[in-house]
């Protein structure tokens, strides 16, 4: 199938968002936990969280405002602080139905089933049952002027991870954690590892990293 | 495992990329394709596209100044066009050799095989045997002020894709075409689809979106 630019212009509207939304073949699901200056907690799915540096280490998070992510910003700006984990194959149903726009007073965490859990004196709350917790402190926020998209920027200052999934060499296997991947706007995929490849030379075969 | 910004900082430096760039659990992994004024050619992948938009339809990509995209970042300001496409489990090997510092005058197409193609009257290359293909026109870039990473948008003017991997609602499934994962820096996953979830509503059980 080939569109152009006019063809996407012309299409139904779900026809299209599901299409550009699939573009990514796989994308970086996460649930981002936060709370507001009350305590009163909130959990919202995000489809992309991505990397922008590791010294500093930093992560980003795009936010579109008119979305249910809105509590989502509203407490990371109050707060400054905000958690975020991976997605696991048992409750990737759960995770989805974070995204239904529950009132404000609602905390998504009870209302789908997710326990919160606080870590150390970290502010923000964590899914107890994830086995990839990042705890982040907001470092910026940008606008994108082509859409008005907020790119949060934060810098990581907490991890705990199940030790069984990370390598000498830092590596965590999303296989050995079972975290999932997003298809689209609504699709969810389970991960098998192919290989890991070693730093590439030219002219020199690659191989594989063994763990 | 738990880790502190103070452990985070005395990480020995490739422990700490490597921990670092897995807790994304899977990357969106892709290869761009770009033609310099000449017409010569370059190929590099890319480990994060994400979505910006769906109308217009954008996607976003992350270019370190410092990395081996530094051609990729050049041509696209020379041409304003270049393509993307996702990477299949039968040449992901071929895709990460891209990343090798390859001189100038190589073409990386030509330097790890993979065949490139022109569509249309679109000026950059493909991959021929990607089965999904996106030819963007340069938006604008934005500079991260926080560590100099680039933030490239562009406007999708041309799809074309496998016609048996896309559903009636536009949903493109990456289990289908066959698409990788990536992980952490080296890594490559295979998809498995697990399903696909009804759009979420407060107090209403998710439905199975079935094809």
């Amino acid at each position: 199938m080939l569109f152009h630019s006019k063809d996407l212009q012309n299409l139904e509207d779900r026809y299209r968002r599901n299409l550009i939304n699939s573009l990514h073949s796989a994308k970086s699901v996460c649930l981002v936990g936060t709370a507001n200056r009350q305590g009163h907690s909130n959990l919202a799915i995000f489809s992309q969280m991505f990397h922008i540096g590791a010294n500093p280490p930093l992560i980003g998070l795009l936010v579109r405002p008119d979305s249910v992510d809105r509590h989502t910003l509203k407490n990371i700006r109050e707060t400054e602080r905000y958690s975020i984990q991976h997605i696991k194959e048992s409750y990737f149903r759960e995770a989805h139905q974070t995204s239904a726009r529950y009132p404000e007073n609602v905390s998504e965490f009870e209302a789908v089933g997710l326990n919160e859990i606080y870590l150390s004196d970290f502010p923000a709350p964590f899914v107890e049952k994830a086995d990839l917790k990042i705890g982040l402190k907001l470092n910026s926020t940008q606008k994108l002027e082509v859409n008005g998209t907020v790119l949060v920027i934060g810098e990581i200052v907490m991890i705990e991870v199940d030790s069984r999934a990370v390598s000498m060499d830092g590596y965590i296997d999303p296989e050995i954690i079972g975290s999932v991947a997003g298809g689209g706007l609504d699709g969810y995929y389970s991960l098998t590892k192919l290989a890991r490849l070693s730093y590439a030379k030219p002219n020199e075969p690659l191989k594989e990293i063994l763990e």
